[in-house]
């Protein structure tokens, strides 16, 4: 019997997740059958979603089970199959993250595309970041040319794609992030500005971000933040600006539920919100390559990792999320 | 010189507005000059959207100014004319609200047209109401035969209105109002439940209201009040609800912002919210009186109004809008 090792929820988090939240346990393999693929990964991808995860749910994600290995994108190596169209040595995007190998269905992993780039990228800015921030920017928030986009934690890996992205695509971006080096990082992405939300209360560093770029409101907030992010740009919202509702890390760790001072010009100033969760745009994913790879090669979309080696590591990876240890896409090598 | 009576603004209001906030004092009347009309009203208007207009704004209402005439929406007939198309005796809609007498230059003057109903219906649900009600409604909220709604301040003006609309177009329909009395007024425009907000914590008389009618969520919220209504609207929303927000009226005079527990789950069910005015649909006025008047003269769609009499009685009036005064839409008659 063929066991690997894999991250396993032992009880739900309260608030911040801590290492006695989780195991990494040895789990036995099941009989490599038709239709199924052996793989033993090389890239795990961990994300803030996933806490969300740990949650009893009622809504959308489903919930880790206790006592039972946890999931998530990763990209890997075939070493046996039994799958048509699958080979030892083919390099795959498949679910099955958290661990170090794994014997899963065929169906719904993907063989990477041959688009010319490293492998990683398709967990990164060619997969759920970059799509995430396509998706999110150009449908859910409808940006255009010239709009005013504010994109909270600009230096983690959706965040900067969005920068890069709607730099790209002509708009005016003021990120924030936490520190002076993170803001360094969000301005060398060509953002007009950026507010350090460690430096002071958000709102006073947008209006200051607002009044450097010579304009008066946001036309897009991209949101992966909720709370003061979120409450700042009710404030500095122009008239019909559009929300996209992407993730709100901060709440995901508070327990007290945030008091929102400006939540009314949702009326006044006819905002629209929009939640949005990438993988409600599988079937144009086709779309998405096609616009991302060319501005991935011409480099106006740069990726940016940080990289921790080893399945030991892949919880810590998960903590620096909350942390602010990453800069970029986190993301854990095998 | 012709003296009128009119509503001052004396000082802007903290919270709840006060008799020490406003004055009725005697003002000169212009001229009457080319183009315009004197005005004798005979009803007037009172809304909570007045209430944003008393604090000193940096959006979209105008502000009223300090020690001058309030305005807002009223019924009068004219007496006398400068004005091509206006003679004595019509019966016309215009802005010059919160006084018994104007001269006004007939320009954004409507005359009522003849859709066989009484005049005062033009403030009510051929206005700013049955209009607020409808194009939140089928436009704003995307409402269409089927969907569960879930109405706030169901006993209010614009609320009664759309609790009658969403039946009339085959939907399900949960209503929200303080008190048995107020209820069982809801229940008889063919809400299918009630939420008695005075019974207990919204989210848990929501569920019960629920179970009732027998289904597990909303698809569509009608946010008159904001708040704890807003909130218990997150949570049970189904996947990609859509929530038409037209008022916050439990937020304007409430000094301390609100702790929204759910608000996350816009991302995780994919909500969306929108912000929208009555005002933003004027050029769409015919589609909404072909709609509206075939419903007001079947009975399906119908009026009930808090009448009180009399100028001296209009702050008043507007004060009731506060403390649950009214049932359907609050008039003033002169």
């Amino acid at each position: 019997m063929t066991m690997a090792k894999a991250w396993h929820l032992m009880q739900r988090p309260k608030g911040l997740p801590t290492h006695d939240d989780v195991a990494l346990k040895e789990v036995a393999l099941p009989e490599l059958t038709d239709g199924m693929i052996h793989v033993r990964n090389r890239w795990l991808s961990v994300d803030p979603y996933m806490r969300a995860r740990m949650d009893e749910s009622e809504s959308y994600f489903e919930s880790f089970q206790l006592d039972r290995p946890m999931d998530g994108g990763a990209v890997g190596e075939v070493v046996a199959s039994k799958a048509d169209g699958f080979a030892p040595g083919d390099m795959v995007l498949h679910f099955a993250g958290w661990r170090d190998e794994a014997i899963i269905p065929a169906q719904g992993v993907h063989k990477l595309p041959e688009l010319g780039v490293e492998p990683f990228h398709f967990l990164a800015n060619l997969g759920l970041t970059g799509g995430t921030a396509y998706f999110g920017l150009m449908d859910v928030a409808s940006a255009k040319e010239g709009d005013v986009v504010f994109v909270s934690a600009a230096a983690g890996a959706v965040g900067s794609a969005v920068v890069q992205l709607a730099k790209a695509k002509g708009m005016t971006v003021i990120g924030s992030a936490g520190g002076p080096e993170k803001c360094e990082f969000v301005r060398s992405l060509n953002a007009d500005a950026c507010v350090d939300y460690k430096a002071g209360p958000v709102l006073n560093s947008l209006k200051s971000a607002l009044k450097e770029v010579g304009t008066k409101g946001i036309d897009v907030y991209f949101d992966n933040v909720g709370r003061d992010h979120l409450d700042a740009a009710f404030a500095v919202a122009k008239q019909e600006a559009r929300f996209a509702e992407c993730g709100m890390i901060d709440g995901y760790n508070h327990e007290d539920p945030y008091a929102y001072r400006y939540i009314m010009y949702i009326i006044g100033k006819r905002l629209r919100l929009k939640g949005f969760i990438f993988t409600d745009y599988q079937e144009r994913m086709g779309e998405f390559y096609a616009a991302m790879a060319p501005l991935i090669q011409s480099g106006q979309v740069k990726s940016r990792e940080t990289v921790m080696d080893g399945l030991d590591q892949a919880f810590d990876a998960f903590l620096g999320l909350f942390s602010g240890a990453n800069t970029g896409k986190m993301l854990v090598r095998l």
